[in-house]
């Protein structure tokens, strides 16, 4: 962890970020730290009921905290409407973004065809390819490879051994985490049972000629593939925020706004809308559509359209609750499947009743 | 989208790909496109029903269809008895594939052992190996590793950031995407509860002294991996099609000619055969063999072998066709229990009767 | 397959790993090879049985087996308590592990505040930023990307295109697969639905200032991704092994000496304990704790707690052996539907009997 070596008062925090002090305003913070290992001169956050106990015994300097979290005494409350992003505006006053070092690598390899705004920071071993351009305050970490016509707008972050295939677009204020692929071929394919092109059967690449398009403000995680598209675009929509090792087909549109968990897979040509939540291990066919607002449960396999506002779960989906209930009511699966042989045999004796 | 200069006679393409021309067949075409945004000089496709409407609709010069297909005005149809197939090569005419530019980049690590035939084109950052092969018009994209003692043949393309190990063997015509992983080490550990070895417990790394072997025509998805072999080798068969992030453990075969959908898995050991179809998701445990023709759905876990021919899904794997309605009353079974309390009760009362 | 030019008597192999011989001491074993392919100066494994065909008609000097597997005339047997690991010794013998060649490739990056063992090898195109440490005997093959201020142990071999993001470290005799991330930043966002720090909704990102440890003798799997802490770090503890393409998020706790295999996904400041074993495809929820000893069938979702020493499947998780029950009734649910159906008319009719 690097501290910045800075401080506040807790009630400049609270001002800056719209909380009410409860305790000593004028307490120095010096740091944000967990609420187990928190001491003198940090600020804390508490939310989760299971940290409760953690938060009692907490000896933070202050903590942030929503309306109605007991008090502990000898430390001081920030009371916040939404404490999480009050916290984490706090923690983002002691570290604040990176900011590019202006500057190429001389181990960097840069096509003379790529204007490069002079802003911008590109690591050693950085490769840009043909009429690359990228954008102003960008920081290209080493190793990061960016294919012909590949553009990167300003104020980005792309961590090493990113890629960024030829012809894709990256939009400003994106961060790319290390070893994400922006652009991959889509998986497609037609199967040429006869060996009409070659002779014997193969399964035929269809080209993929259209690109991936990262709006403005996304993140996409580490080893996260975003696939080019066959015809067209495949799109991730502004502010969509992706986790590690997801897989995104082509021609699929996200967002804005979604979030998509961890090794979550979207096939091809589906459309995710606006503010969707997508829980990790996800699968999701192609061609159907997730209207806005749409929560799909952890591991769900997605079959077909599921409405706007829906929070559903399994294979094929359901609402969650009622997922909740089926799951339960599997475990109990092998004493039903008992009981009704009991059932069957009852009415047996009864039906050989006089 | 990088449109090539050139253009066709629809008559042109029909005769390429052996179709029927079924309106205007001196129409110049210049271009491939999606059916939504086709316009005129433009050809699209169409087969799948959900976007009838958008054929109906549109504005290309010409689609690609099917036997079949209804007839919309002013535009012309190319109808082909695989018209996918024929798409794929139609667009393949405007898109070639990438040809090499001859040539090692200065800032490429080529050990003086390996052998890079003259024709293939090396980029900036590529690292290659002692007693490394390349073959002819192969393309290694910046920041390609190839270990020591690798082979890669002719007409590859290998994109950004992709590894082949040590003694791994790529064939000709094959095409692994970004970051894709070829010969990292099985995942082997003996157990030694007892510390034999080091006076404590250990998981002790079991050497995994076989290759990956890529053969020819094999397609690999971006960061998908493919482990070398404990003993002997892993082996992904001729003309085989694998998407994104998928794991293959080792000493799996699988193919030729078989499709795996992404963030699949297989574990060691498993036998894959011909034409197989993986859907995404796909868990396949060791030691088992999915015979030739199997189609196995999405997010399914396969525990045991699996008969050639057989389309199963679920886990344990079954029928798929059996597999959709056990998930369909699984959605019922909350009610199922209700219903059988109602019997029991019914039951009881009867038993009551004088 | 590099063989290295070494032999040994089949009774120096049995002393240097602890077993008895049965057969001709004296033979000469110059080969670790599989039961199939093995011949005269060979030495096999046999333990599954699953391979007993093969190994009763194998042509192999030897095989190491455990106590009471058949003769095998013209075979001998090299019987060992840890069948697997003696075998796993003895593979050592023949393919020990690849030695550092000490010093820096020309074509390294290396800056001059690092701090890099003199006996440490950096392959081309090795990115070493500020402030790192590199121990002794570690490898970093080309393509290694270390950030600012991360530290890595001795004897380590980090391979092609690893990541270590800033402030990280990895312990001693680490061993990363190509591709593999550690300190990608955890996926942690505050919504700010009411737009209160830029006039518009977004999803606001929490600054990730924790960081990633790797203890000693830890193994990652290719392109697998270790999360840097959100406060606090993310751990993995000694001696765990884990497979590729995992996703491990932020304060997440593992080990000492777990096993998490492929694809599997485990949520934000879940702890993971001592010696547990995650099959493939698993996902745990956040902030949960799994208890040591505990073995969590493939492809289970775990939304709460596991105690120590359990054997879970499912989801929700139930014991592993009623969850093989609860699947195996579900197949025949759609059976049971229609016999409840039954059973209802038949109570009908008996209750319409005078």
């Amino acid at each position: 962890v690097i501290v910045a070596p800075v401080s506040f008062s807790l009630a400049e925090l609270a001002a800056r970020v719209g909380g009410a002090v409860h305790g000593d305003g004028a307490a120095r913070i010096g740091r944000v730290a967990p609420l187990e290992t928190a001491g003198p001169g940090d600020i804390a956050f508490f939310s989760n009921k299971k940290y409760r106990d953690a938060y009692l015994a907490c000896r933070a300097t202050a903590v942030v905290v929503e309306a109605g979290a007991p008090e502990v005494p000898g430390v001081a409350r920030l009371e916040a409407a939404n404490a999480y992003l009050a916290f984490a505006r706090i923690s983002t006053l002691f570290h604040p973004p990176p900011r590019a070092v202006a500057g190429v690598s001389p181990q960097a390899a840069v096509h003379p065809s790529a204007a490069v705004d002079p802003s911008a920071e590109l690591g050693a071993f950085v490769s840009v390819g043909p009429g690359v351009r990228v954008g102003a305050r960008t920081i290209l970490h080493p190793g990061v490879c960016l294919g012909e016509g590949a553009r990167v707008g300003s104020d980005c972050i792309l961590y090493s051994n990113v890629v960024v295939r030829d012809g894709c677009a990256v939009g400003d204020r994106v961060i790319l985490q290390p070893g994400c692929v922006v652009g991959a071929d889509g998986f497609g394919f037609a199967f040429d049972a006869r060996g009409e092109v070659a002779g014997a059967p193969q399964h035929y690449k269809v080209p993929q000629v259209g690109a991936a398009v990262i709006e403005d403000d996304v993140e996409l995680g580490a080893n996260t593939c975003v696939d080019r598209g066959a015809l067209g675009d495949t799109v991730i929509g502004r502010g969509t925020k992706i986790d590690n090792l997801v897989q995104i087909g082509h021609n699929v549109r996200v967002g804005p706004l979604s979030i998509v968990v961890a090794h979550t897979a979207v096939a091809g040509s589906t459309k995710i809308g606006t503010g969707v939540v997508l829980a990790g291990q996800v699968g999701i066919a192609g061609h159907v559509e997730i209207g806005d607002g749409a929560r799909i449960g952890a591991q769900s396999g997605i079959l077909g359209d599921v409405p706007a506002g829906a929070t559903v779960s399994g294979t094929p989906a359901q609402p969650h609750h009622d997922w909740l209930r089926s799951q339960a009511a599997l475990h109990k699966l092998p004493e039903l499947v008992r009981e009704v042989r009991r059932l069957r045999e009852e009415i047996a004796q009864l039906k050989g009743k006089p």
